[in-house]
């Protein structure tokens, strides 16, 4: 059994409830118009929330076990115990990727080095717990409303399982590069935008003993998340995420060591 | 011209005068001692301290230009104008990891991602600059006082360029494998220790518009800078690592965009 | 000084002339008329064939040193003596693939393996040398007549130097993934085609000693090598693919040693 | 299940019988000693040839279904049936590479760019089948008799699984780089040998839709294939190997197609 906990930054979800707007801030009006359209337009695609559409995404998995944890919950919902009991971390975000703490931010760092997944999805292209684990920006160029092709370039690889040579988005942000990321391990994924732009979409890291999947489609708005081929790449995707082997395995601690820490205790012995 | 700074914490070099030791904590009677002992053969070995060994050794080429910067120094030596003077950034550190203050961190990354090459060196394989800019540990086993041979596993790289197949050095500190670090881009040193160790001691990476290059030989009480293929292969690193791409030319930044911020900028044009 | 030769089948430059038609296999009509209306459309964009073409774009550096061969010279014009004096060889091909015999193929590979830089361009993506070296079919799928971008996915790899983050290129071949080639060392660009395609249309790979591009643009009835920016890129890939270290620097031979040779060879000393 | 076929050239375990030698060869009197000698040794480790040793350790696991197939046999036993009912090929052979048709090397070559999975075992690295796949030498530095100890370095990795950070192998032949092959996907394993030598002994490679393994240990006189971390990876490889996908899902044909068959073929729809 696969234990899944599904992150969700659930803010455009509530329209203004949760924005924290600034009133005296240059763009407030705009952001204010922006934040009930994309609510009510959320409503539509994800009656609760985006977490709960992904949730029931892979409960359809009889080795898959769900829960979700949002934003606004004590500890973003991320206390160390449900990160202790979590095998991948799914993580949705997009407009409030500040207000996560750095504390939860490097608890969830730590815990992929020590071998739990970590997919990010869409918008968490620059969440911080990504550019904590990849030390880059994820700064990419975006468009919204536009048509993708999703073409696989690593047909071998076990996301890419049941996938087609390359299957259609008939409505999706744009993502460009140039995208600010490491060198993918595997780069599974290139997508094609109608306006003249390509984007490495499905991407795998790792780090420590954590493994890293960064996939592209997701606009909040749209319907990406009910594309067969968009459910399948997710399912196939926790499943190679999914820790195969305990820390406890290698005698070579992955916590943060400082070197004088280090220095004493290997004088010890 | 290619502009080096050589950054030093320059503690083992002075003893106990910058360790700032807690005479109460568990072990500071055998750092004490430590220290003591390393300051001494450290004098032996780098008389104006491992900074200026370094120093020397890029001056011996016409078309690099050397600073050198420490951590007694304000802002660690790193101002924002020496980081915007830099072209390649070396790094050596051991025990003082830790009393570089995240600022000075942030500024060294944002740097790294805008083009500024990396060149860590020996112990500064947990300094922060590095574990900021590869989102791992940097953790690995190590033993004092061994002999080393370093071979190349990539004779194309330039930073090989002139290098033998292999070289010994007849001391060094034992580093070993598991290494927690991302996949090198490219590989281009392994090297064995007589005790039953391999490490992978010369190690690339690209990280936004910047590269860097961790390199194993450098142990404070022995003379790997003064072994002729070891200062070959530090020369050859600065000019692969020195920016070959300014970022102007790229529309994306790279600089930490919060969504929000990108969102109301993205909205405006 | 880097002496490049520049290979061209320059077989559809000729018509009907060396194409070795036989009247009796089933689509020869169809061909004798692709034949004369290539021929005439080449004519107008490589009035000296494609091989002189690049000839001319490669003769604009001073540090370059150019020759061209043909598959109609003996032995295709790739003697011994003409492969022992090239740094670099520029390969085109498409529709006589077959007719390089094999022991070209062999000799053009081993010197690839000794140090010589090899860059593939557009339909030589299945000519023979590429095949054997990287031992893949180098299949893909393909259309004539379609708008390219090319986007620039690696922008501090020496290659894409003084190339903006994408340009257009009006008219071009269309290819198309899944692309069977080994996971490249470095992606440089990947191209979209208006046709809802793309495409990795620029990656390197390092086999034994010599350093290998594969470059998409470059349709033999179109005008890609006149683009300024696919000019700059091959002049920068000759660069890049020259050799920078001499076999005879590696004590391990990379000529194919018989197992028993190597045996009988290792035991004498 | 997975069909595993363990190929053996089975020279060494036969003397005299099998060697072809020709006694005007210069070295044909020591060649004719060590046979007698290699004979004498392996019987006693592998009594039923390495095959038989292969095929048992295979045969402990329910899942997999082994058969046999040696250079003696008509086709070398690697009928096109038996490889249409392989999913996964292992590979020993030492010192008559050369025996084995081109043909069938060709056969083989085409299986692995269509899905089957290769292993290529200690003294293969430089079999045809793997040049043929890689396009490298595989020239390697090597001596008889040495310690080796084998380090993890991507401990997350399936064919890792259940492996030790690094175990020890008191008696195996030593390789050393460089080992001509290309940049791996993943590099595995590093070994250290007792003699000043390091070797990367464990990497994987995807060709076309094929996975490829090499892995060092194994040489003919010693008892590696008993040691339970071998034995382990082994088991472990055939199910990293085994295909994932098939080939029919791919509309883009992995045969060798020469460009005009291609062309012809194209222009008819």
């Amino acid at each position: 059994m696969i234990k899944v906990t599904v992150w969700n930054e659930n803010v455009q979800e509530h329209g203004l409830q949760f924005a924290n707007l600034d009133a005296s801030q240059p763009r407030s009006e705009f952001i204010r118009k922006f934040l009930l359209k994309s609510e009510r337009e959320i409503k539509v695609v994800h009656p609760n929330g985006i977490h709960n559409t992904l949730k029931a995404l892979f409960e359809e998995e009889d080795d898959i076990q769900v829960r979700t944890a949002t934003l606004d919950m004590p500890e973003c919902g991320l206390t160390q115990e449900v990160i202790d009991d979590t095998d991948v971390l799914v993580w949705w975000a997009h407009i409030a990727h500040d207000r996560v703490p750095d504390e939860i931010v490097e608890r969830v760092h730590r815990a992929i080095l020590k071998g739990m997944g970590f997919i990010a999805l869409h918008s968490a292209h620059q969440c911080k717990p990504l550019q904590r684990t990849l030390g880059t920006s994820g700064a990419l160029k975006w468009r919204e409303d536009d048509r993708a092709r999703v073409w696989c370039c690593a047909p071998t690889h076990p996301i890419a399982q049941g996938i087609p040579e390359s299957f259609d988005l008939d409505e999706e942000e744009m993502y460009c590069e140039f995208f600010d990321i490491p060198k993918p391990d595997d780069l599974i994924f290139i997508s094609w935008y109608k306006g003249g732009e390509v984007f490495r979409s499905g991407c795998t890291w790792t780090r420590g003993m954590g493994k890293i999947f960064y996939f592209q489609p997701g606009h909040e708005t749209q319907r990406s998340y009910y594309n067969p081929n968009v459910r399948r790449i997710l399912k196939n995707a926790v499943r190679w995420a999914a820790p195969v082997k305990r820390i406890s395995e290698i005698s070579c601690p992955h916590a943060e060591v400082s070197a004088e820490a280090k220095y004493a205790q290997a004088k010890q012995s």
